[in-house]
């Protein structure tokens, strides 16, 4: 299955060139974002390429990058400064007929002023929700009669309010004779909550401590009701007939719920002289970045949110493209229907649609610069999404020291970081995106996860009973074991083209009466990576993946110049290899998959991965075999995550999960390139003791009251 | 072979009592580090034992910790404020008869003025070296004319100064018939450099970049050099007759010797009503520090540097003692002499008498706590070690955040960690060590590693070929590859005695057409340890280990109330099982060692790592099969670390790795315990945005001269 580019377009587009179309100033840059006025041209030259009176719903409106063989030359001459090539600006236009399922991709020209090819798309793929439709959903169906009736017979207090969470529907393959139960056409399934029903006037109570049984199917084409499923709430698949509801106390995370502690005092961090980076516009909708040798382009779309384009260190090229291309997100309690329960938030909503605005002293502490972006609403209008990154300095402790005993003279350099920060908030969920770049030319992806629990109801009894599937955390509350598989996309350049991927792994001499009669040697072996594929960690092994480049030597040592992957390692996809799950999330199952460059080749799940099927993703891609050659193109997808088993302490909001992915230079600089980093002084930095403040401060009393005197220096 | 506790004693001691010795006031309470005066009193009342005229060598005087069975109910009456039991406070001293190897281990009952106990060590155990021997070794190394003669081979620059690293001599339990080659007595093995014959009168000029094949071999004892061996420098073991030293150039750490970079503005990190956290004595060189429902003691000694005691929050007890045992460093290179290298940095040396003066603005920045230290010199006196440990706040990113989609009202909490942080030197070589808190009930201990690669010659004219042990990081410079081990101890108390360790395992369960009919669901196993031994980590069962109290369970969801361990995943030694690198690193093999508690079992390598031979340590104890009841007493021994394939990156020093390990609560709350921290304000914290002053803020120039305007906000 996959998206049908050979056939021809069912409804052939009628393309009216200028026709009429406001031709707006053109960004100069070809990685671009989209600007308001592309978005609006896109979406009205789509428009008209139909018989009058058509009406659409706009999925998504991005930049088409231009192909690799035209971005390169293009940029080696801005950097050189030389006369740059003319590059066509395109743009993606993803959009169904209104009130139907059919889905078209459509290329539109937009410096021709055309719609240069639209294409209805095949069975089994289906876009992106989005927030008006999952507001709508939500609507339609707690206003359904057929839902109403299931409510009743939970006899809710009074007053109570429901909340749902529509859920993208997922994939099991299975169609029912009567007819009521598909995948195949695009549907939602709904969680049920309440509102705490004591205090069912607060709009920020936590629903998720008041899960229902009840769970409603909804077809985003009719917007009606189809189904509405019974879940089971006890340890295993049997559902029992709705029982009237019983009361639980509320679990509630906002911050007047709490007697806040008073004890933690203000810590403000400072640039008395301002920030050390600057910015710059390369196009209207997009930053260029330099700080302490990094040079970088940010770009921001619909499906990704953050990009980054041609990273350099000091002149020299190290990646052409970075980006989380998707996330999986299985859960796995086997029963209906929360077996069909897996998100992929970049592909089934949009890291950048869902990109939050971010406020300044809250999510960004320091001297903060804000990006901005835009997207499209289901009208093909712009939507300005302001604050959606934020980019600031931190210190990060220690980079380096050495004391020389003879003399006891210490070195110390601090380790100063730019970060560059986004934050998703999909439904329930929030994920933390940063990328980090330090003053010894390692760049870091770090992934913090937070937000609230997708729960689900248990019966009231099995509170103190340990569950199959999940974690009670709270009385009547499940939260399923799931886990988050991420696949940042990489795509190197290190000091230009011609990049191979390889893996060292770390391995013991043979006993050798010679060479390692002692039997402590080990050495070290190489092995690049020539074909397309997955591959995997070896901890026994210390593997450690690199990306090199055979063409240019260390000028010292004469090793092919490289940067090693820290992968974290995870656990890989425990749903089994037949399952919808493992078919959909096609970069769930390898830690590292490796595939050559092929424009359009950018979402791990597969352009559409909305009740996906499978087949079309980066396990796809890789399968194919592709050579690669020692200078050839090689695309690196690192993928890491959590199995989440919940504590209760995730809930009612979850204290956030790290995990990072490093990239480290290796013997790609000839020494330490952080040498010329300056000491951090305390005339500079002007930090404080406190010994001579903390004398005489007496914590008296068993319970350890804090005396006036310590809180102040 | 290991202490040979119940042999007599060869040499029997004088008790002299309270004969001629000043009683100092007694601290209060036991788990206080010895004080000056205890130390002095500790070594007089050793020497009031001998005959008059004895001479000593002094190794190490610290507190002998109370029996568990005695300092429980002591800290469980301290809690409650009840009355204090009586312990009685005792010294471990460990020395030497001067110039002999005759090593002695004595008890000191300082309550009693009396040596208590006195042996006279086996053969086989060795203390560890002092910063006057290791100077001292290197001094009569270079007098010697027959070194002198081997390095006038070399035919070095007029002017040249030859600098030295002794390192503890390691084992391989070779014996050669002509008495050259002995690894049981105790010896040093030399590691020759120069400085920049360029800049020879520069004291911290980097001699790692110039070392030399001439390795003499010291005994401790007669302090001579016994032999002098030459080291191999090409691919092999094959040892080549000395040639004249051929030039190559510098490579300096230190800042005058680099063109510091101009633009990294500074950063300040501000408190303006004081510091969250309040210190106070527990005992005169004792802090006990609370922060955020965090309480915990904070001792010092010659060999572990920083201990916690006692540490609770709110109340609850968590830990009875932290810190970390021990490290292993071996090296992977094959021959001789670089076969035997392997340290053992806190029993071969001592991270409390490495540690570093710390400073403001440098080493910690901010609002700053410093702890200060004393050990022992080798005439039994106390040595004061100034700010050994500093305690300070800082900042870490978002803790938690959700914003409800249906109101838009977003609710963040900024992470706020204390982080306690000491630095060693041991020779070439420094550990940034932290235990870090926050406020969701999150404790790390944080390692990274810097400082400069013990480095080793190698031809000139192999400077660009790929060698098998090592990395080329300079010219004629080989960094060998080399493995760090480190073995964080843990003993338990989660809220009090009686705890288990277990581990969760995540496993698929099998299709089934009734509970798994689409192959998607999973489970979690739960695996007590019952018997002491080594367990490891499996990253296909994504294997979590626990400390949980199975007598206190979760008040909603009745679980056993626990905390998890996030442990590192490494590549365990590579030396093999027969080696004597292996059987030395007890701990170096297994990621979790657990133990059943027994008085005195510290240190993961054994009591003495100096040349020992293994069959004491963590594996040992863990061997044994004790029985780990449900509510026993297990000690967690973590294991984690780097294998260190140098790159060129890491030369002249190196930009520090990181590892951390996290202990995160379990159902040991009852919900996310950080709800009542405030949201962080920029009212409160101050936050600075600077878009507006970045605006107008051209970068021209392809060059990328940052103009003025950007510079400052």
């Amino acid at each position: 299955m996959g998206v049908s580019h050979d056939s021809p377009a069912a409804e052939p587009p009628k393309t009216n060139g200028a026709n009429g179309v406001k031709k707006s100033k053109l960004p100069t840059h070809p990685l671009g974002p989209l600007t308001g006025d592309e978005i609006s041209r896109s979406s009205r030259l789509v428009v008209q390429s139909w018989p009058a009176g058509t009406e659409f719903r706009f999925k998504s409106i991005k930049l088409r990058e231009p192909p690799k063989t035209e971005l390169i030359p293009y940029l080696e001459a801005e950097r050189a400064g030389k006369e740059l090539p003319t590059i066509d600006r395109l743009s993606d236009v993803v959009y169904y007929l209104k009130n139907t399922d059919k889905l078209h991709e459509a290329i539109v020209d937009l410096t021709k002023d055309t719609v240069s090819s639209n294409k209805l798309m095949g069975p089994f793929l289906h876009a992106n929700g989005d927030g008006d439709e999952i507001m709508a959903v939500e609507r339609v169906m707690l206003a359904d009669p057929g839902v109403q009736a299931e409510v009743a017979k939970l006899q809710l207090p009074e007053g109570s309010v429901l909340v749902a969470d529509p859920w993208i529907y997922g994939s099991d393959g299975f169609t029912s004779e009567d007819g009521k139960f598909y995948d195949d056409k695009r549907i939602m399934q709904c969680y049920l909550y309440m509102r705490d029903p004591a205090n069912s006037s607060e709009p920020d109570s936590c629903h998720y401590a008041f899960p229902l049984p009840i769970s409603p199917v909804v077809d985003t084409v009719t917007m009606k009701v189809i189904r509405i499923d019974i879940v089971a709430t006890g340890l295993d698949e049997k559902v029992k007939p709705l029982e009237p509801w019983q009361p639980v106390p509320p679990n509630e995370y906002i911050p007047e719920a709490h007697e806040l502690r008073t004890d933690l005092k203000p810590l403000r961090v400072v640039q008395p002289e301002g920030a050390s980076f600057a910015v710059d516009k390369f196009a209207e909708m997009g930053d260029r970045i330099r700080w302490q040798k990094w040079d970088l382009k940010v770009g921001f779309n619909q499906r990704e949110g953050m990009v980054l384009y041609d990273v350099a260190y000091d002149g020299r090229p190290l990646f052409y493209r970075l980006s989380l291309s998707d996330m999986a997100i299985p859960y796995g309690d086997p029963r209906h229907p929360f077996h069909r329960k897996q998100a992929f938030d970049l592909g089934d909503a949009g890291a950048g649609i869902m990109a939050n605005n971010l406020k300044l002293g809250c999510d960004c502490l320091g001297s903060i610069y804000y990006m901005s972006g835009v997207v499209t609403d289901a009208d093909g209008q712009p939507v300005s999404m302001p604050n959606v990154v934020c980019v600031h300095e931190q210190d990060s402790g220690l980079l380096w020291k050495h004391t020389n005993y003879r003399t006891d003279r210490a070195c110390v350099v601090r380790n100063r970081e730019l970060v560059l920060q986004t934050i998703l908030t999909v439904s329930n969920y929030e994920y933390i995106l940063a990328f980090i770049f330090n003053t010894a030319g390692d760049m870091t992806y770090e992934v913090r996860a937070t937000g609230i629990l997708s729960t689900q109801p248990v019966d009231l009894s099995l509170t103190k009973v340990p569950h199959p599937f999940g974690t009670v955390v709270h009385p009547g509350v499940l939260a399923g074991y799931h886990q988050h598989f991420f696949s940042l996309r990489v795509d190197p350049m290190l000091d230009g083209r011609g990049n191979q991927v390889v893996y060292d792994d770390a391995v013991p001499l043979p006993r050798d009466p010679v060479l390692n009669p002692h039997g402590v040697g080990y050495t070290v072996t190489r092995t690049p990576i020539t074909v397309s594929g997955g591959y995997d960690l070896d901890s026994s092994k210390g593997r450690q993946f690199k990306i090199i480049n055979p063409s240019s030597r260390n000028p010292v040592n004469g090793a092919a110049v490289g940067y090693k992957i820290h992968v974290p390692p995870f656990q890989p996809i425990l749903a089994d290899a037949e399952s919808y799950h493992h078919r959909r999330a096609e970069f769930a199952d390898r830690s590292v998959y490796v595939t050559a460059h092929r424009d359009g080749e950018l979402f791990a799940g597969g352009e559409y991965t909305n009740q996906s099927r499978g087949g079309t993703g980066v396990r796809s891609w890789a399968s194919r075999g592709d050579e690669l050659p020692e200078k050839g193109d090689p695309v690196v997808w690192v993928q890491f995550g959590i199995n989440h088993i919940p504590r209760i302490e995730d809930f009612p909001v979850m204290p956030m999960e790290m995990i990072k992915v490093v990239f480290r230079p290796n013997n790609f600089f000839d020494k330490n390139p952080a040498l010329d980093v300056p000491p951090s002084t305390q005339e500079a930095n002007g930090s404080v003791g406190l010994n001579e403040a903390m004398e005489g401060c007496n914590l008296g009393g068993k319970n350890g009251e804090l005396s006036g005197a310590c809180a102040h220096r």
